[in-house]
């Protein structure tokens, strides 16, 4: 693949692509693990697959050239930071996301929703839509649905999400409220978007409670997305939780069409939701990992600051195939993370990204080859022999 | 090149390397400019070259494959900051520094003595060396030429230079004093070096005074070094200053071994430098220019920063061939800077020390084909006729 210099590629252009087509193939499935191929305007996602985050259009330390080198196909991008820096105008004048960013591939945005309500201040939200402070200079903004896919227009990403509200996972009557309003939302999303190139994404909400979940995903199915995401997981509610959740919305989902479990990237979560029928992942987990020192195989979670590892010839992982593993030792690692050295933050998350994208694609070699079932068997067998625990998130730095 | 993990080659390998010899060959001269190869045990170095500084082991936010691709050949490290941490026996015990950092080409060690007189504490001078209190910790460390020797042995660089003090450039009483006590310690790093793999360099000083630079020059020559390096420049005197300085040692120092000039690394310096004999140079400036947000081009310097690029879709430099320039606009990198997205300084270092190697390469070039003079009048035409000065450093960041 070449990496071009950026052209001005600008809107105009890219309404040109009116025959540009999204469909969504299974190649192979094994109970309600699927393994298939999105195709988009800019090339195939073979699934199931882990999405990089470049919240702010950038993945966190790392060159293009470099997930690139990795195997990453789909990357996200935040539409909350881009819309409030620098702007979605200004990257649609720059010829839009994949131009600005250097990225060919295909290209996610959320909605915009779940930043909202995480990170900007003093927010009101009303049938309309969401007021609030931007978290960088204090401005007030407003995001409706169709605001949002207007600056998701403007960026130009090839799935683009529907405008949601994400309720705390265990209040009944908060989520009731936030579920009709994402559903309101989800038909004015539909109703607003403009750009045939551009695949619309509709968001299952309904926190931990199965009937609300049920009837969520009954409606956003009811709509023609597609593709359906599953969002509100990943943000407190248990691993048994997660699960069940993912087996209700697993059920009413139609099977032809990708599902998207959002924000959610744990080596354990991948496959627990594999499993579960889901096709697409994202997460900040291994780049935010590796800027807390922190280096992630399938079953652990190495803190390379410690002394341990202070003369420790080992790569991070002997059976990993990453740039990092094949070329530096645990020393060298920590003396970097130690010296404060900001090459520590790169080689960590081209190790911990590698991880989840081969996580995924092993996941899906397995499935084509029908022996998914022995596959997660023995990677949980893996997992309940591993000396620490490799779910938890660090907390320290918002999401 | 093949950049190999990390293996246990430990001192005792290194030690059969016995018939390791260093030669440099001159292979164009065109009136002191000079281009020659200088073969190391790791490789060749094809001079005038550009060495990129890794003080702490790493080029700060760049990989080895990163500085493989832009042609990159010595790279430079800092005894004193090893030394301190993480320890000159930790980096022998993991393979040495080629190993330790993985960079299978040329390695240069300076000798400590700079950064002794630059960034520790309370230091206390004697004849036998300097005994200060660490930058990191306040522990109370001392250098001695001999110490010096054996840190640079432990560390494993093909050259290593001799341990030398740097006096305030102006000061003819101290740089008399200095001058003494540098020839004294080269003699005793002479003596005290047992690695025939290790080209042990001597080191010039007299600050702006052409005496004494003229008898330093002599003594040093006079050891029989493979090599010469001429030590505190560019710490405030003028460049006017800086070129007399030069051309005093270059009349002194043998013609057939290689000369380095420590620490310059301005365009317009390097140009001087070439112009004057010197054959290798190192500097921090273009990666500490990149995380201050400035872009080096031969004639200019661009603070990416300015509002004036947020929506400038051209690279930093049309005529430059590296990774950042073949792939970024300038409003991507202003919104990394503005975003404070760490990528910045490394697509940034990636462009500013392509663009040294490059100047060197081309200077080079020009020498093998006897234009170098033409080379040298259109750079000076070009830097006179640039809408700003491409000399000064930033001043915010200890050396």
């Amino acid at each position: 693949m070449v990496l071009s210099r950026p052209r001005a590629i600008h809107l105009v252009t890219d309404m040109k692509l009116k025959n540009a087509n999204f469909s969504f193939e299974i190649q192979a499935q094994q109970g309600r693990a699927r393994a298939g191929v999105f195709h988009t305007p800019h090339g195939e996602i073979l699934t199931p697959v882990f999405a990089p985050v470049g919240t702010q259009a950038s993945v966190k330390a790392i060159t293009p050239a470099q997930l690139n080198e990795m195997g990453a196909s789909l990357i996200l991008a935040n539409t909350y930071h881009l819309f409030l820096r620098p702007g979605d105008d200004l990257v649609a004048e720059m010829g839009g996301l994949h131009s600005f960013m250097n990225w060919p591939r295909p290209i996610l945005t959320d909605s915009g929703g779940f930043q909202v309500f995480s990170l900007a201040d003093s927010r009101k939200i009303d049938q309309d839509g969401v007021t609030f402070k931007s978290h960088i200079d204090g401005s007030l903004q407003r995001l409706t649905p169709e605001k949002s896919i207007e600056i998701q227009e403007n960026l130009g990403a090839d799935i683009i999400m529907a405008f949601d509200e994400c309720a705390p996972p265990d209040d009944r009557a908060y989520n009731q409220r936030a579920t009709a309003r994402t559903h309101a939302w989800a038909e004015r999303c539909l109703a607003a978007r403009k750009r045939p190139d551009q695949a619309l994404f509709g968001i299952v909400q309904g926190g931990v409670f199965a009937d609300l979940r049920q009837q969520s995903a009954e409606f956003i199915a009811s709509l023609g997305f597609p593709g359906h995401a599953i969002g509100g997981l990943s943000v407190g509610e248990t691993k048994e939780e997660m699960n069940a959740m993912l087996e209700v919305v697993e059920a009413v989902l139609p099977q032809d069409k990708p599902r998207y479990l959002m924000g959610v990237g744990a080596p354990v979560d991948l496959v627990n939701g594999v499993l579960r029928g889901v096709d697409i992942f994202d997460c900040v987990l291994p780049t935010r990992l590796a800027r807390h020192n922190a280096a992630l195989t399938r079953t652990r979670r190495l803190n390379l600051v410690n002394a341990a590892y202070a003369r420790d010839e080992h790569p991070i992982d002997e059976s990993c195939a990453c740039y990092t593993c094949q070329h530096f030792s645990r020393a060298y690692l920590r003396h970097l993370i130690v010296a404060r050295e900001m090459l520590s933050a790169t080689l960590l998350s081209i190790h911990n990204l590698h991880t989840l994208l081969q996580l995924t694609r092993d996941m899906r070699q397995a499935i084509l080859e029908g022996r998914f079932d022995q596959f997660a068997d023995e990677f949980f067998q893996q997992l309940a022999a591993s000396p620490d625990e490799a779910q938890r998130e660090p907390a320290d730095e918002p999401l």
